[in-house]
């Protein structure tokens, strides 16, 4: 719940400006002995760069992460990883004129509301720009989930009101949502996709989308009850992403006008699948024949994949005219020019991912001393 | 994130299992000399007591708290307020043959893979009991935002499947929600829904639901970004919630396939509305026109009514026989004795209540070091 | 640093005012598994009861503790342990004249300058009884850290500035220290201690004096750097507690005078004693020939033994005439009447051995992601 | 009691090894609109810069802080403040030879234990460069408590056993302190001093020393009783420090052997001194007659100064050659080359000092929501 650290044992502090000298962030209490590289980094960053897709700003940021703590000779300390990206391309005289203006769907006013004033620029720290430190941290986590056999995939599975076909869908390929430039596992769709934002991009108007994030490997028993639970965490983690409107898990909103007697998933024991190797003594290694609980029964995972969606709202700044209002309260036109996503869901797929990450790596860690 | 605290300034941990002597929690950091009578707890336990409603389980407790620490001639003293709550109508030989086999849905498995064992009598701590203490702690958290003029309403905004008039229905009524079982907010839906739950519960099946929460009065300001943002806050503490399976707010889910120019309420000042006292100096006393925000930008309370939508699934424990597991890992046929509700959507209500006012006073002092 | 909660991942909450309902405490984080009985708890408390030494208050006590929630057929659930003890002999009535007036050396003032107001009665919350909750919660510790091959002695190494003989005294003996009512591990000794209390107790006035703590097989490795040392966190335990007015590890406030040459330990590799088995591969297991570094060095311990001095203050409550203010801000003469011990290092033995348990068990389970 | 992290809502997290690319600090939690330039905090890290005194390592670093987030046009944000100190100096080659050797006195073993492995040039994060992150975030913490009428002085009250005269010396004067190298606030003792160490220098060996610490000016209330009591958090922060070994409160070790008559502070109010501005209504505005409580009791802020005294241990590195082991458990000859400072202490003193004023930040904050 602290402002700038998400996490108990694995945690993440992000820090800077969209316009100020860098971003980054600290991880802290990632085990030590991990091999990892700036490319791990690098790679992830690259992912939510802005400038590479139709739905995306013109702003170029090389996102080059620089570490400066934490690791020695390509393997973690077990002391805090800092890790900084600079700001390289800041046109902050784009933003002059909204020093006193409040914008619409944004958070101008009420941060002001809160600290009194803010920096302007580019939306300052409330910009989307502040999830590189997001990734940057998230691609730790994924290295150390890696090791222990779990992979996380996101990716839009709805822009602009057009759904994407789902996982069982034959042409669905996490291959193909990594070469085009909205994340869409679906090429046809990515193309239809693209094709409604370029005309929301001309009407000036902008779109929003459902992201759906699956993680699989994860092994039964991560979620502290009855707080830190896995969903709960998750909310949490995705919430905090700034447009974001809602979460949903497994069968989600859907469920509540199902029956009991239809939502409870099976349990059963598939002779052929191998038990869970982090089972205590005497507990059985269950699977589930169904997953509407989305990976999850009283917050503790179930062994089964994790799943959920999140809803964006469409992004704030769109080029229509808009009536708003300044800090002398005055009534003014507003007509952003700056460089603005029309849609920020395919950047924010990485996101989801790196929180996603940060969670499961805590409950990873936090899991530890769970019994004797 | 931690299992069984939640909050950071104004905190609560909550203890207890089912059938064990008593549950019970710990507020902390709740300020002092806030006038406070064992009457307000007991208020708001009562509005979440079983065996009140059509839908409810036949168990009975009193539910009696009892005020051990941090109260002093009716006035808080800033030390821990310490409230128990007894377990007394515990028929835990219900439970006995309930030790070596999974309920479908519940956390039975979980419970253990993560801990090695549980306690199997009425869920343990998994149990929707385990919920007074958020109660009790939460009728602490109302009487303080009270002083500070914010108001919290939950309720069922569907059952079953079927939808309750929204709050612009001419027949909506708060008080309406106190009167019957189901807190339903409208007398004629209620007893459809009545109906509906008695067919189910004939059929041996259960029921899940939504319920809308609205806090009015919340001065703008609240939230920590940028992990700590009020929807952050409001998604742990819901998704902390057994049963819970989503959460949305405002315009929510819906908002991802609307446009930008569509979402964005407008800002504008009505001069006949005061301003907000708490704001500082120079920031002018903006409202919006409309509320698809949901009450927050950027995470932070606009001063507008925080809404929100959470998802319950139906209740596991259902009558209808099941096939499930036991610890050695053969099949078995399950018939739930016990007492079970077959919708816990109406007592929940002042769960989401309880919750909702403890994520607000936590920003509230929180909010208190924002700025010189 | 927050007020009532010590501890990370193995935490401590305690509650209750001297004279209200009950005092107690939450143990969160222990893990699931352990064997716990009541007995386990009630034998500490039993240690650091009132009325049993010729130094202590005549304050009766019965100090039983019940067991309301973690553990279930004698063994702990990895839920929250709740523990409460009752107040049962409060002459309240004693202290209704302290109502308005601050005793010198007592935290009455300061308490009312923080919080606006306080329970007078005995102290509040301030009053060395809420110890209790501290010593339940450290017995749950000690028989954790016992798995563990862990085990702690503290001990009056000087009271009313006589000093006992050390450990390396033929006459020290931990037995004999657990017969005497002022803990005193050398019966000689302990009876002139108790002629000098008996003196003081005539005269009116009172005596402090320093608890000597060792905790042995510690393995190496406990404590987190840079800000959760070992020694940071024992340094914070025990000025948490009342009267304390100091603490020194190892050979402490005199190395200061000392010169490097003289204060390193030498390392040593012992050939028939067994390696440590927490070790990880390739590191050698080090003894250390002298121990001057009290079992830590930067803030790790070496598995040699943790030894520590804390000073207690005299206790302030003292039978002759002192002059004081009330709350007019008028000068005024206090007589105490009420029950006070002369000296309270004895009683605060068991104490200091409670927090140091709880430090270890804490820093045991942080430790346990330290590394691959 | 994290590990990399202090405080609850004034924090500072720290980050960095000696011989890594940069140390550094975020400090998060600092109110918004606080006036801060680069200056108020390079002028602190002026002042424990190594190669500027006698007793000093002979390392130079130039210590320039830069300012990557949280300030704006000279003003806080309210965000998260990051600063990097890069590592400029580092003869790492120097280190080559202590890879696979423990030094006695050092973490280098104990850190092993722990991690598994270590960055061994320079003594890596367990390095006092470390402490430049402490004095950075202090830096801005002392600006704050500046703005509340808070004032902080450290000093040398004894190095190499040599006392220095106290405040109430006509020659005494901080001026002096801040002109020589060692800090030490008597000019003709520091000369002395200086002579002393030259002559260690030249032994070879090493000296340790104590540090004095006066707050002036902090408000009564501030701690959280129980655990966060104010001693509790300095002798967590001072302990926390490399090479201490103990630490006193007001009239510390020395109390222990004294009466209650003798120690208790006595009450008073001085007509002509004005009230307290932070007291709550009712509450006389009491001084007292001395301060053998060091400014504290009960660990809340009595108004009078904060005094206590920081043991420090010689410098465990010596030119003296010693006998240790290195990592194949074989005994060896050690000769430290590098640049080592031959007492720590005059280095220590603005890092107890930004310790100092970390805790108090924290405090005065938290102390924001204790009373209605």
């Amino acid at each position: 719940m602290s402002g700038n650290t998400f996490g108990t044992l694995f945690s993440v502090t992000t820090f800077g400006e969209s316009h100020g000298p860098a971003m980054g962030c600290i991880v802290d209490g990632c085990p030590a002995g991990l091999p990892l590289k700036l490319e791990d980094i690098s790679r992830e960053l690259k992912r939510r760069r802005p400038g590479v897709g139709e739905a995306s700003t013109t702003r170029t940021e090389a996102d080059e992460p620089e570490l400066l703590s934490g690791v020695f000779e390509d393997k973690t300390l077990g002391t805090p990883i800092a890790i900084i990206i600079r700001n390289t391309d800041q046109c902050s005289k784009d933003y002059d004129e909204l020093r006193d203006v409040y914008r619409p769907g944004h958070a101008d006013w009420t941060w002001e509301a809160k600290f009194g004033w803010r920096d302007h620029r580019g939306g300052g720290r409330s910009s989307g720009r502040e999830t590189v430190g997001r990734v940057a941290a998230g691609a730790i986590a994924k290295v150390l989930l890696a090791q222990h056999g779990i992979t996380i995939h996101a990716w839009p599975s709805s822009i602009a009101g057009m759904p994407v076909p789902g996982m069982k869908d034959p042409d669905f390929s996490f291959e193909e949502a990594e070469k085009n430039t909205l994340h869409v596992p679906h090429k046809e769709r990515a193309e239809q996709i693209k094709e409604k934002i370029e005309q929301l991009r001309d009407e000036g108007d902008s779109a929003g989308g459902v992201i759906s994030c699956i993680a699989e490997g994860v092994p039964p028993g991560l979620g502290e009850p009855v707080f830190g639970k896995l969903d709960a965490c998750l909310a949490a983690a995705m919430l905090s992403l700034g447009a974001t409107k809602g979460i949903e898990f497994g069968s989600g909103f859907a469920s509540s006008s199902s029956k009991g007697a239809n939502q409870n998933d099976k349990p059963v024991i598939y002779r052929k699948i191998e038990p869970y190797p982090n089972l205590p003594p005497d507990v059985p290694s269950l699977r589930y024949r169904s997953n509407n609980a989305g990976g999850m029964l009283g917050g503790i995972s179930t062994g089964m994949p994790i799943e959920f969606k999140v809803a964006f709202k469409p992004v704030p700044s769109i080029r229509k005219t808009q009536t708003t209002l300044d800090r002398e309260g005055l009534l003014c036109d507003l007509i952003l020019e700056g460089r603005h996503d029309v849609c920020i869901v395919p950047r924010a797929v990485p996101v989801v991912e790196a929180m996603t990450a940060l969670v499961l790596a805590d409950l990873l860690l936090l899991s530890l001393g769970n019994r004797l």
